[in-house]
């Protein structure tokens, strides 16, 4: 039994261009793509990326060599998911909010060969790449390509080639080598940095190809799902779903508005948008739109009202290095028994592990023992998995860091119930030890988020003399009925946390910012609400230096 | 980036004994099973599972030996689908409806170590063990376990141990170690043997698993699915579902009369037996059952009378070698709106390729060049993906035929539409070259099938002094107001092709039987009828020979 061996017919290398081959193959007259006025449909997606792949072979890149690109939704960015790898080089998408500087230690650090900018970045690009060369004289640095507008050109010019031309220069009948290894990189992907300096997270094409089978899977995406891009591809490669969408024979819609959606994917922070809207900009809904949220613990208040509006939320929990999504809050049909508010309860918890996660579990890091299923006691939560990342790029002490026992270590501090599903109770570098006791961040913002005028809320540690630690509340406040702010202060948010925490959980500070710092993707900034709880804790009031500092949040 | 190296995280084995142990972490309450008065919930499954494990390690086999089983789809036989590969033993399923002779061969063929027997099949075991024994007298043989009905005990010994008690035997605590090779083989089934002697198809844990995903995503199987245990499971690994079922946090209904299901698999003919169940017998379908049928492609008119019934029809194609479905016939939206007719027309057709298959294509097998995509040039079926077989059990002649220049033969003829949808037309051996012309034995039967009379049909080739080969039809027909089928003659039918064939498709001979003989899968034997064709080539009359034949087919 054991001399059956592996042929080109029973041994094929797992990688998501497959999907792209296999649409154009049975979806070829199906829509791939709508931006503005441009439609295509599958089988010109894969002419156009072949074609791309085609002409960045032409560049000599050297195997693996990496594709940098700074773009928003459009259809570049979705055809380059397919036609970099293509092209056996490996995509690195950037964060269109992140300023020139960590644009440029990117370039740098990923040592990226082409540089796609999207006409809307140039003049990021410009300053990112005056630093790379101010650092570096006599580098090389990468090719730059402009991709102007495809529906509306503006005819701005930068670097060598423009993207349109770059695709028609390529050889139609160019067909891409399989890969030959399925541990090859796919993807670099950094890290938001929202505890840490970003770190090259790179995916390989056998763990992209099964983090989107587990998506599709676990979110229950059924065939030809027409799919709003509401979440930046940017992001974890838009949580796989870039190649999702292709193995469904789906729609990409890259459109910002638009009513014939079925799925999408965004932080809960988006939430907030779609409840705020005013009465004469909605339109009825007239299926269910499914929304996948994750990146932060959605508050249970708000998973209620948003489903109220006529979406369906499925609740994932994931991270860059887990390629995306790797816990999924799976819907039980006996909870549709219980009262509407217990229910959020239940959904705002993160979950079991995605179909092909091989294990996930809540451990003492020092003993490496699973924590009971209690619902109470806290550990770190682990993942093991060939959707895990192969590793942080030229930085193996962090990989080694990440990688402990065979587990990867996710760095957020969590409980498991006794029905199997995990629950974050916070990052670990955002639980607050005061005088002892560990008190979760999360739990606190979760009783901030049921007053009825709190919009936006996270809580850190602050110094303090006496406890080591304490808790400081950041909020932001909801418009009262004349669509002022100003009538909720600090003492009125104390006195509700103190009818409502025990004691010792009751933070030793309310501060009311007008926004709260947030990532691109709408993860709340808790390192920079961190340096300004420093203030507080020095000085007890109001300094000199935090009002700067609130002033400048104001601007965000 | 190549630097970065696997590791117990982020490079796990795929197999499916992954399900279970996330089965039976996440669904653990769940109903896994229930057959008669018998329910196991998912953290029993998987209790009993490793015990079983447990016990079989406890019998010191070789690693990778086979563990062979006949048994009906009882609990017993879907837990071993778990606990044999987790003790690192190979599990064969033997189909109950061989003779003795054939098991016999199986036995010895797989060199099976243990021989686990339903106590319904004790009979057949024992005269297939009396013939194994013959051959070699010297052989130590397997060691022999009874299965004895877990619900309604009979209390039939038979081996060395009981099912039950060699379940209890096992360790509670045992925990299986994770496969290291993913390549391992998993299950080993043997061909039904309707064109040739039967061949042992090995499976590994990456085929098998990847399979199982695809069959998900491809059937659009939503979570905790009630599904029917209409196909036996010895029909490659109940394509696959036996591990599907735990992957989706399902039950398993072993019973056969039951109302309160969602999915079941059946071959065409079972389509049949439900059409033809008597009003009293028929309850009303709450929601509709999900049914994925294949094994022979259904005949345009049965689809459409099944779904009146209120079944939803998927209709699938495959092969042992491909670990079940290898092509699914995805609905498109847009056909909703053709005539009834004209969408059983479309869903008749094999479809396109599962997700996790790299590759599917009809080709010229001389030239190896694809066929165009016009529905009407006919050439082979060919595959390729990690989801197809390790090769055949100690035959590397069959296994080096089987894979050609990269890709696997299926032996099924078939064109591809202009949409990209496959069709077969025949099985190579089936197709009758009549006079140089090519007659494709499926396109004849479907004629036959729309007969308002004809029940079942099938058409091969019989000797002709003439044209070579010419189509001969067996038929059996449906029932007249009064019960009755002897209306119905050969002039009848014969009548009827004149006028819906062309005159060289016409068969030379029609014969009536009462019920065609099929597999225990409700394939129709061809190589039987191809047999008895020949009778009536030689003396274009019904001799004594063909008639003694049809008389034991009446008696099937």
């Amino acid at each position: 039994m054991d001399k059956l061996s592996k042929c080109e017919a029973n041994y094929v290398p797992l990688s998501p261009l497959t999907f792209l081959k296999r649409a154009a193959a049975v979806y070829g007259n199906r829509t791939s793509i709508i931006y503005e006025g441009t439609r295509f449909n599958w089988l010109q997606t894969y002419d156009r990326c072949r074609r791309l792949a085609s002409s960045l072979r032409s560049l000599n890149m050297p195997k693996h060599g990496v594709v940098s690109v700074l773009a928003p939704n459009i259809p570049a960015m979705y055809e380059m998911h397919f036609a970099v790898p293509m092209a056996e080089a490996v995509l690195n998408t950037i964060n269109v909010r992140l300023d020139a500087k960590n644009v440029a230690s990117i370039l740098r650090h990923s040592e990226a060969k082409v540089f796609f900018v999207d006409c809307q970045y140039v003049q990021l690009a410009r300053e990112a790449l005056k630093l790379y060369f101010v650092e570096d004289t006599d580098a090389a640095g990468p090719r730059v390509i402009l991709i102007d507008d495809i529906d509306s050109p503006t005819g701005i010019r930068f670097g060598e080639f423009e993207y349109e031309q770059f695709v028609q220069m390529g050889d139609p009948r160019f067909l891409p080598e399989e890969i030959h290894d399925e541990w090859d990189p796919i993807t670099l992907n950094y890290t938001s940095g929202t505890t840490s300096a970003p770190k090259g997270v790179v995916y390989s094409h056998r763990g992209a190809y099964l983090s989107t089978l587990s998506l599709i899977l676990g979110w229950e995406m059924g065939s030809a799902p027409v799919y709003l891009w509401s979440l930046p591809m940017f992001h974890c490669n838009g949580w796989t779903f870039t190649w999702g969408v292709a193995a469904r024979g789906g729609t990409n819609v890259c459109l910002r508005n638009t009513t014939a959606v079925t799925h999408m994917c965004c932080a809960p922070i988006v939430f907030n948008i779609l409840l705020q809207a005013k009465p004469e900009e909605r339109k009825e809904i007239a299926s269910p739109v499914q929304i996948l949220t994750g990146g932060a613990p959605p508050p249970a208040s708000l998973l209620e009202e948003i489903e109220l509006l006529g979406f369906h939320v499925t609740h994932a929990y994931g991270l860059t290095e887990a390629t995306g999504p790797a816990l999924v809050c799976e819907w039980q049909s006996s909870w549709n028994q219980l009262p509407k508010p217990d229910q959020a309860k239940l959904k705002a918890r993160q979950g079991i592990s995605i179909l092909t996660l091989a294990d996930v579990d809540v451990k003492n890091l020092d003993t490496m023992s699973s924590v009971p299923r209690d619902g109470k006691t806290m550990g770190e939560i682990v993942l093991r998995g060939s959707s895990i990342m192969k590793g942080y790029l030229k930085n193996e002490e962090a990989t080694s860091q990440s990688f402990k026992n065979g587990w990867f270590r996710t760095g957020d501090v969590g409980v498991i119930h006794p029905d199997g599903y995990l629950e974050i109770k916070d990052r670990s570098k955002d639980v607050i030890i005061s005088g002892g006791e560990n008190i979760s961040s999360v739990e606190l913002e979760n009783v901030l988020f049921r007053h009825p005028r709190v919009l936006e809320a996270a809580v850190v540690a602050m110094p303090h003399p006496q406890w080591g630690e304490s808790p400081c509340a950041f909020i932001s406040v909801k418009t009262n009925s004349a669509g002022k702010t100003d009538d909720v202060n600090e003492a009125d948010i104390l006195s509700y946390c103190r009818e409502n925490l025990s004691r010792f959980m009751v933070p030793k500070k309310v501060v009311i910012l007008p926004e709260l710092p947030k990532t691109a993707t709408g993860k709340i900034q808790k390192f920079q609400l961190r340096a300004l709880a420093k203030n507080f804790a020095v000085s007890k009031d109001h300094n000199a230096q935090s009002r700067a500092q609130i002033l400048a949040m104001s601007r965000l």
